[in-house]
């Protein structure tokens, strides 16, 4: 079969069981506060080319709940497109902690400066709740990769109207292999950030990087309330100080990326323009019966049952083999 | 000037004072345990024709607050309209309970049984929260009226897929008045209710219908919990005995639903025909010019800027002098 | 009978009727917007000298909510005397918004500013809520008043440790009784404080009185979110206008404390000391069958089952024939 | 150095890094619904001996927020231990999710049933919180252990009061290989209860084992929403899958004890008696002069600075030579 169901499927990179095996019977302090998550940290600080706080995550929804709400009064709201993960991917969690994620529709799932510029603007006062902060995903839910200049334009709104944005990182090394960015890119026009590692090789959890002070302070005792704080984060801190010591993660990216184009090259040869296609995420318009042929030897998500679109996933373990056996099936 | 702005701008209807001057000198027990509450309890009993506990509550937000969120487990959400007065008049007081309120565009205002059937069935699982309870307004933020059909549907969809429905009565007096319907039919198709006072001669505050036997149980300790209790709830209960012993309750809203139909009348013989006119609520298509000159001489809030419509509110209280007054200024 | 149970039995001050009577057909703004809420407004500013936000809120489990709670970020938490009204006997509405009661015990119901001190400087980091706001009640849930100078130690270590001090008033009308403090000494001595109605002559409500910038800051959102904010929240600012336009705040509290005294010496003279009565709540000692006795022409409450401790309030409307009343049966 | 810090500072039992390696090139689903947990939950359904829904969970804490809080009604609430993990090792936790912990004090850190039983039955009602959860530890957070018979006593109260017991079992492996119980034997006692990997030669992550059929019933969601669901939820499955196929779960916990067995006949040898010491947890009374001396060589916590009680915790890694030099440094 050829898996194009998602890009968290397998174990991580080789290279972090190495590392594992080689410092296996060393004693290691917990909750991120060890040597190794020190050492990860200051790689990506490096990266960043600024000062930040980082803090290590165990997983995607937990990052997302942490980087939304912490900066949040209880009358405070998200501001998200009405696809962003948050809405509807993630059960609640963001009003869980007692805060509204208010949508805008976006024909791509990007939000526009303007449109958040004016949004903020027509707000009513008290009887409705007042965004806080902006939430955008880099690559976005449907595939789609702001620009440098896009995400900074949003940002100068949000310092305008004193708001937070927050960049949700999961698949931010697959807008940089898409678009050339570079994470001091996101570190210079966001107040937080994520850099993910579940969808790019690290055994598991994602990296946070906090830029705004108020942001910064008593952040450890958020992680620790909301169940996000690993008794072994170092687990995470080594995946991603071996995922930055020598552009692991870079590679990575690159190879999902690389895939993905082979895939969308071949399906425009095919005649089959796709949807979305800009990063990693490739949707296209099938039909019932395509599809049902398709998962004989394809394992894929139907992203939209109503209108048939399927949603194609690389990562850095596809294999040309797989793009080219998903090109033959929906060839013949 | 001519006061349409709301109809909770007097301080109730006399005879409530005459009652509380007849027995001044009671010491009355607190937290709606006092035997006048329970007056009051038996005459709404009487009106709806059956088994249910019946709290008082302070305010129409915090009825809405208890009423909507009382049996939800953590991952349920309320499904509204999106004009629905939780969603954004409410400063997002659902949310802070922890849970979504999820929303359905409509034309008028009401939620259609049909739509809300398709919505439960196509959710999505556990990647999202799950409808539990589905909020309607009687009348709606818009001044329509659901006939009594269309709740019974709504009702059938809920128990047929196990949800609540509850209806938010803040003006179901001024429904009544419009439709002929009775507060038996709403206790027979919700599995809460409220019914208002605030806006129809109580000094202040709301009667909440609790029928189902699960949000019967031990819904006081929320009503404490969320600060809705009050201490000298006998207020409430008292309003609510006097608007129900002798009928005064559907003599106040008759009188706003009549002049409201004055108001209607008149209007379209200017040949001015309102945007919705069922209730109380009359809301007309005006310009910036008009309500500059309108405003003159009438109090009345513009209810969306951007289209001029504005919106005329009647109540027991207005007279027919307010009605032609503003019927003068608009051919002015 | 003679009514002990609690202060707020009544409808509330006569002369607050009178000024309805005046003003009926007025027309009033809603949610607190109102010219008579300003005019109680300016008339509470002038008793407490200095600049202020006042809020008037529907009741006293709310006020406490909102005071204590708007200031928090997620993992803050709040300090209390384990008698604490919030603590036991409001449903756990403070948790109910996400945070934390950590409690001290006390002999006394007051906390101490040293031991305040000490445990600020004790907390552990991160693995714990951090305290933010010392919650203190005037008078206490037993019956004692804090002095002006205990208050301001208190307020002082708050300033030292970045902390604030909400002063939960409910009964802060019969603490200035006892005590001769005034409401500019409140002002002077904490970030927020209430200023109780509903015990004092209130038809119904309390003002909360916002003394720190941080706390004012869109705190109307907060009131509205959580239900607090009446639409005819003009019916409170119209209770405080007439208690205080003319110092019936203090006659009323005066009354209350002078019958609570009558009772004090009465019981004394009858070798009676009670175990706490500095101000109008008086404790004391009984035995189950003096209870059963007592019950027969008197009505109270039981505060502490197993040691037979009793509870008896006055309150502006208790009569010296109830005081000799008590005294003869607990004389027989 | 002599590691005695905690029992979650080593990357796991190697068998797991083995059985990863096997299988390195397998694609997993996401979301703990892959082949590898599903060989782990029936692996632990068989130590169990009955039917019951197997929760894969990233960490103690957050274990903890979804067993103690899913079945929670808004007003319902935990009772504790005072010295229980959740009430002030978590930063408040459980009261984010809205519900406050009632803690009892205790002289051993365990809960005795007719404790429970009284509490329960001496609540005051509505002006206060109502239990629904009994919340234990086994083994403690003082290294004391419940018998099966007190453990089963305290079932049987939660039953008769209709309460939850949920077992905090996130060294319940010390449990058993201190008292020889059994898995089964807590899913006889319990409503729900977890089975700590992270302490017990995990790669990480805990087993939440839900035997309430209410508990059941959507709780993935919860799940999910609470950012506790991993994508590679794989990973937990896995250590799972390999500390249950053949014994090495018991095996790592057996260790851990007779490492603590050695260093109490140690200990009292030298002629020091441990405070506490019935399972991995070891606590023992020391000086400031000698704490200071002992960390030269060796690594642990201080328990209680006031009273210098310091804190051992062995775990399936540790040494006799650790035990050992532990010993030396003691007793120079």
């Amino acid at each position: 079969m050829n898996n194009f169901r998602n890009d968290y499927s397998d174990f991580g990179s080789k290279e972090i069981y190495q590392e594992i095996e080689r410092i296996f019977d060393k004693k290691v302090s917990g909750y991120g506060t060890d040597e190794i998550s020190n050492e990860a940290r200051d790689l990506i600080l490096r990266e960043i080319g600024r000062e930040a706080d980082i803090e290590f995550v165990s997983g995607g929804t937990a990052t997302n709940i942490l980087a939304t709400t912490f900066g949040l009064r209880p009358y405070e709201a998200v501001l998200s497109a009405s696809t962003g993960h948050i809405t509807h991917h993630e059960t609640g969690s963001i009003e869980a902690t007692g805060h509204k994620v208010v949508t805008l529709d976006t024909t791509d799932g990007k939000l526009r400066a303007d449109e958040i510029r004016k949004f903020i603007e027509d707000q009513p006062g008290e009887i409705d709740v007042k965004i806080k902060v902006v939430y955008i995903s880099q690559t976005t839910e449907v595939g789609t990769v702001y620009t440098i200049d896009e995400i900074k334009e949003i940002y100068e709104v949000c310092q305008e109207k004193n708001l937070y944005l927050y960049i949700d990182g999961a698949r931010i090394a697959h807008a940089m292999a898409a678009n050339s960015s570079k994470l001091s890119d996101y570190a210079k026009y966001s107040h937080i950030f994520s850099i993910g590692g579940t969808k790019n090789g690290a055994i598991f959890g994602e990296a946070l990087v906090i830029l705004d002070e108020n942001l910064k302070k008593d952040f450890r005792y958020y992680l620790k309330q909301r169940g996000a704080m690993m008794a072994k984060s170092f687990l995470i801190g080594l995946s991603f100080k071996v995922l930055f010591q020598d552009g692991l993660y870079y590679e990575n990216a690159k190879r999902a990326y690389d895939m993905s184009r082979l895939l969308v090259e071949g399906l425009k040869d095919l005649g089959r323009d796709p949807v979305f296609a800009e990063s990693n995420q490739v949707f296209i318009k099938s039909s019932p019966e395509e599809i049902e042929k398709l998962k004989e030897e394809n394992i894929f998500e139907i992203e939209n049952k109503k209108e048939s679109i399927i949603r194609l996933v690389t990562n850095y373990r596809t294999s040309e083999e797989e793009v080219r056996g998903f090109l033959n099936s929906i060839n013949n």
